[in-house]
């Protein structure tokens, strides 16, 4: 399997497409020196994004805006414009499978384009793949999760001895916070991979603004210590199961056993317990993950696209 | 998607098929009551599981014979016998996969049928099927687990303060241990399913019989007292990992941290930690499996063949 790079679309850095090829490790080269892609061997500037989405020859595209955690937007946009063009999709940006899955994923049958995400939630550790794949004739009933790594962090630091507001700053230094943090806090980040996990894995229909949501502001370490000395860690807990013809989902700091798979998760590290009516309690946990892990969800997404159209 | 029986083979209660149908449940039913399956509705007895293999019109046969940990057999050669009539088989018995699996394999290959064994390691937990189907272009480079039921619940049992003998008493009444537990206890089961994993999910070419192994009998309620003073609990742990062009695999007792994954197994449960190249440290845990878990394992394999044989 090969293949070849014909397009790259910036918010601020400039869009260039190619007949031929677009050298990556020059692209990465001329980013660093200066900020721009403009003037790449074999590629000519165009306009915007749209023009590219709507010009290029690709047979897939990639999409990795940065999360909008309002509307899912530009992000969907550019995956819907895609797809009716007929251009199989990836993203790795919870936003659109947050607030419009059950659309695009209509879209994407109607076009006849594979449409995969598996980045958005967890990385690269299979989570939608695997229950697409693997676990045939199932049914998810519910799913506990630690999703965000910022608080992870924090929690596990502050039950370790160190301050709060240390730890946020050590997790802005290592790039696993934001430089606004807030959206991890508060819970929307957990929020919006709950409510993703839930459209996909249990046939949610849920907005994430509907989503009970509570934060970790609140965590003290005398909370974290009280709890310790009760047996238990505290973690941010993502929770979803079926409730009727619905799905019912929640994010809050809750209190788990010391000695339980959830409470295991130190740094970055992020799990997933899911209950099948079949198959009974699974989890998944990925283990200190980075960027690199984000990278490999897209390049198994692209293995499968590839897979599916006939190659080998 | 519709399924039916049409020939049993037992080794003690009898072998039947039919040209329509068997009735599972009449089948069950029988077994309680007469211990034979002979006389059953629309079949008809044959005279051993050689002949039902020999002649049965299945598209599938599923082979759930009990372990032999010294060669595997019957259950390769029931494999082998299957695959060269064209016949697609799913084992749920690691002998064959310890010992055979290699040779098997290639002839699944050369007679274009599907070889399937996800219950052989962690019941239905999708252990070999993910790395097949969800993990594309990436390399197990090391594994850890904790594979073994018995030993795994009179470790914990011991560790809360129980007697080492009342808690394989425990487990056998349960029907977590056999009568003979010398498997469990010794480490060859946990052996049987490390060479299992480390021949599909790295390319091995192990004999079960040269795997260093030692089992849980030396390790005394003070052993784990003093392991759970240094924050540590122990567990009966395979490690797999590439050495050079081969694979090196072992069975032991090791110490892990109380915090970590692996300890916080309770019961039945089991786990798996994978290091990929790509993907980094992947954990997958089932909790608390039973009998009904096996047996998803072997109705999924199902599923997949009947997918790849086309149907919907």
């Amino acid at each position: 399997m090969t293949w070849k790079a014909i397009a790259i679309a910036t918010a601020h850095h400039g869009c260039i497409s190619s007949s031929s090829s677009i050298d990556l490790a020059e692209a990465l080269e001329r980013m660093d020196r200066d900020s721009s892609l403009l003037g790449i061997a074999n590629s000519t500037a165009a306009c915007d994004t749209e023009q590219l989405i709507d010009t290029c020859e690709a047979d897939i595209i990639l999409e990795t805006t940065p999360l909008n955690a309002e509307t899912g937007e530009p992000a969907a946009g550019y995956l819907r414009r895609a797809m009716e063009r007929g251009l199989n999709v990836i993203t790795a940006n919870k936003g659109p499978i947050a607030f419009a899955y059950n659309e695009l994923r209509r879209l994407a049958a109607k076009k006849g384009v594979q449409f995969r995400f598996e980045g958005t939630v967890m990385d690269g550790a299979p989570v939608f793949n695997m229950l697409e794949s693997c676990l045939p004739g199932d049914r998810v009933l519910e799913f506990r999760g630690v999703l965000n790594s910022t608080t992870n962090y924090i929690l596990a630091g502050v039950e370790a001895g160190e301050s709060f507001q240390r730890c946020l700053e050590q997790a802005k230094r290592l790039g696993i916070a934001e430089a606004n943090a807030d959206y991890d806090l508060d819970g929307h980040d957990t929020a919006m991979k709950a409510v993703a996990l839930a459209n996909v894995l249990m046939g949610a229909n849920v907005n994430p603004r509907d989503v009970p949501r509570a934060g970790i502001r609140g965590i003290s370490s005398a909370d974290l210590s009280s709890a310790a000395r009760d047996g238990e860690a505290i973690r941010l807990i993502a929770r979803a199961r079926i409730v009727g013809h619905g799905v019912a989902i929640s994010v809050g700091p809750e209190r788990v056993p010391l000695g339980s798979p959830l409470a295991s998760l130190r740094g970055t590290s992020n799990a997933l317990s899911i209950k099948l009516e079949l198959m009974g309690e699974l989890t998944v946990i990925e283990t200190d993950p980075g960027i690199e892990q984000t990278a490999y969800g897209l390049l198994s997404d692209m293995i499968r696209i590839h897979e599916q159209m006939g190659g080998a």
